[in-house]
């Protein structure tokens, strides 16, 4: 069960052999005993990744359904929500909203720039009536990492103490709960550092492919108490993804809907295995395998698509696809010839850059084989970098 | 990998071992040619079992996912339905269609019961304005058949030609379209006789680890013609479950949503060894193990749910627990003492039934097996069988 690719996109990310094995458990009965037992334990080490004392409730969906979940489960139509975003999946995390109903207020920045907390701090003075934020942390289709615990601070600040202004916009009952923040998570969680509670975040949502070295058919979803409030108030329609079916199964060591139970027993073994290796070392081998793909890619004279260091993610780098050289080409050779998969652009991207994943199972010598593989597939294309090497 | 358990509920089924293997399949990409080969070839051989000339898509979600997809697909807030319920699964179906803010009208039998096509002629005579039936094509929860062919036929000609009486009250335009038929065929496709085309079915639903032995995770959703031209005017909120969505991926060999792809890998495999047992092989098989099941559970003096042989299921079979046992004492006793897992009762039926799945991987000797520990386990508990052997 070798790894038959260098599979370098943003997920799904390679899973180990050993996960792979775990994954092809024989079935059990999913009311039963031993699953019981297994989704306690995942749930409950879940909590540690994100850093949160709530429960981390398991769906059967991609990371979209779990956004959806998170969107359903805490809003009514009408709601005011500011989406702040930075690329393909904000827009979509907006888009999921906006079907619902949601008033959405959108606060968009150029593609590979990150969002700024004092930003949406003045959207939130304009709009003291906002019930919800949505705000993505790790960009994947940009390569960004948005500054979460800023702007989460922001928003936690605008919400506990209004302008007079709003105050006298909107009266007395401003944001009395508090503007709810919903994170996409889907590619950081796992990988970089995260803290659901410390952050003051309401609804956290990733999925098993990413930094989690686990086929994709789960998503994982926090929900923090303020978030469990607003579920009691929410009207959008929701049933296969409704967030409160999940905790009351959760509880009998269930969940609401037969699970997709091969992906549990694979996640069981990822996560013994995350927890060999430690939080710690998991995100400084994120952070240096980050550093060594840009470092990598810009002597090899390309451009990044980030190009502020400070929000570069640690997880995929976008690079901007050099002129003359066209991105379906590049990539269709390096499989072809070097077995190495790298993504294309998405939405308005598409065609313009490329993209490497490094999060989950990746070390330093799938991405030095990644760049060489670059390097020449580059050069039989005719590239010649201006910069000097 | 032996089969650990004597897994008899009615889904998850037991996956075979090469199946497993298949399951284990590291990852490629999703965007990819290799999984775009893999997604129209599973796609493609699903038509012959569902026996329909229209796409079949296939959603990361449970049977569940897949009942709403169809639901929120093709109706709009207000829009009234006929929910045929027989069962749990009914009931589970109505309460999405009910979410979603459907006018449900009810149609209820006695659990144990099938529905009879005659009623649902009367019912929709009554009300020429329902825009969608829905209707379980087996109830896993009380172990009916329901006589899906004629129900059918009842809703098409109701459907093209209403009544003198429905056409003055509602017009001309009564049914302009026809009434869709929207089909739970969870624990019934690749199991036993099916047509999707044949029977003028619009919407029809089935989950992956139900006849076809792979692990849970898949949804697999068929729509005819008539209710693709529903999806265009359908105005339920949509997003994760939107069937257009995965129509228009599909055309491109994707998914709109990253798959859950282990168990894509699954169903290949899957597919491959159904197509060599055939179909008829497969359904005789089915209807060989419903009629061993019915008779030895009889022969042990016990009594059916469904006392209609003509409805009895081939799937699953639900059985009266006899009184002084506890369906929980008898469930664990198999298990713990002979590894075989049954199912209990589900809602109304919980504490007073018990369950054994026959579908997907199923021969003569897990039946012989079955029967044996239930006899030895049931005379443990102190029961005496008032029929004579």
């Amino acid at each position: 069960m070798a790894r038959a690719l260098n599979l370098r996109i943003p997920g799904p990310t390679p899973v180990p052999p050993d996960i792979l094995e775990a994954v092809a458990h024989p079935m059990v009965n999913h009311r039963g005993r031993e699953f019981a037992a297994l989704i306690s334990r995942v749930a409950d080490q879940l909590k540690d990744w994100f850093q949160t004392s709530n429960d981390v409730l398991i769906l059967s969906a991609s990371g979209t359904g779990g956004l959806e979940s998170a969107v359903v489960s805490t809003l009514s139509p009408g709601d005011k929500v500011l989406s702040v975003s930075i690329g393909a999946f904000g827009e979509r995390f907006a888009a999921i909203a906006d079907t619902y109903g949601a008033e959405v207020i959108p606060l968009q920045y150029e593609w590979g720039q990150a969002a700024r907390a004092e930003d949406v701090r003045q959207a939130l003075a304009e709009h003291p009536d906002v019930k919800a934020v949505l705000v993505t942390h790790n960009e994947t289709s940009t390569g960004v990492t948005n500054p979460l615990e800023e702007i989460a601070r922001a928003v936690r600040e605008a919400s506990t103490s209004p302008s007079p202004a709003a105050r006298e916009r909107v009266g007395p009952g401003v944001r009395g709960e508090g503007t709810l923040i919903l994170v996409d998570a889907v590619s950081s969680l796992g990988a970089i550092p995260f803290e659901a509670d410390g952050w003051g975040l309401d609804v956290v949502v990733t999925g098993s492919q990413k930094g989690w070295m686990v086929p994709p058919g789960l998503a994982f979803v926090s929900m923090s108490e303020r978030a469990w409030r607003a579920y009691e108030e929410a009207k959008m329609p929701r049933f296969y993804l409704d967030l409160g079916r999940h905790r009351d199964a959760l509880a009998k060591g269930q969940t609401p809907w037969t699970p997709a139970m091969s992906i549990f027993f694979g996640l069981d073994a990822a996560l013994e295995r995350m927890a060999e290796e430690g939080a710690e070392r998991i995100f400084t081998r994120h952070a240096s395998m980050g550093r060594m793909v840009r470092e990598g890619v810009k002597a090899l004279g390309l451009e990044l698509l980030c190009q502020d260091e400070r929000y570069a993610s640690d997880t995929v780098t976008a690079i901007k696809c050099p002129e003359g050289i066209e991105v379906s080409a590049l990539r269709n050779a390096l499989e072809d010839d070097y077995n190495v998969v790298l993504a294309g652009g998405q939405a308005k991207l598409q065609g313009k850059i490329f993209r490497i994943g490094h999060l989950g199972l990746v070390e330093e010598e799938d991405i030095r084989e990644t760049l060489q593989a670059l390097e020449q597939t580059l050069a039989k294309l005719g590239f010649k970098a201006a910069a000097v090497r």
